[in-house]
């Protein structure tokens, strides 16, 4: 089944469109590590948060991007700019619109 | 932008299979009602909860989704399985892998 992740993030006051366009910065490229969703979202509510949904192949794929070069300079970029706040919840999907099915 | 919803339901002990398989029954069909993703997801650590995660074309679109027939006869068979308690954010979608580019 595919793993899903659901965070949030909370940024320095100013700073979510930077870490939005440091998120979205080559993330078709994530494609190629399993990755079939990767949405990141804002709400007008809450200025300072950024939301991530993400389903990849397996955890273990998701794991595996942690240590890609590209992954780790954008996590190097965005980091001075996060408060260090995260929420997250680790999920199996179980199928959907717009999500591969089983295998 | 797209509109985003997070949202969680819990279940009542043992029906969390049963209410998936309502929520997957014709999600094709959301499609045509303005829903580009709709991921169901379920944890290891939490059995009587259910995630769906959706993208929309605009919040009218969902909104307006829910008054469909068949919308409406899987909100009327899963209700009573469910314990009442939801959590549910609203989000911009603002862009990522697997979602439409922003027109």
């Amino acid at each position: 089944m595919p793993y899903g992740h659901n965070g949030s993030m909370k940024v320095k006051p100013g700073h979510r469109d930077a870490v939005v366009a440091i998120l979205l910065d080559g993330v078709e490229r994530l494609r190629d590590a399993g990755c079939h969703l990767y949405v990141v979202s804002v709400s007008d509510t809450d200025p300072d948060t950024v939301w991530v949904n993400e389903v990849w192949e397996s955890a273990a794929h998701h794991q595996a991007s942690l240590d890609l070069p590209e992954v780790k300079e954008s996590i190097g970029k965005a980091m001075p700019m996060l408060t260090g706040e995260f929420t997250g919840q680790q999920l199996t999907v179980v199928g959907g619109l717009g999500v591969p099915r089983p295998t």
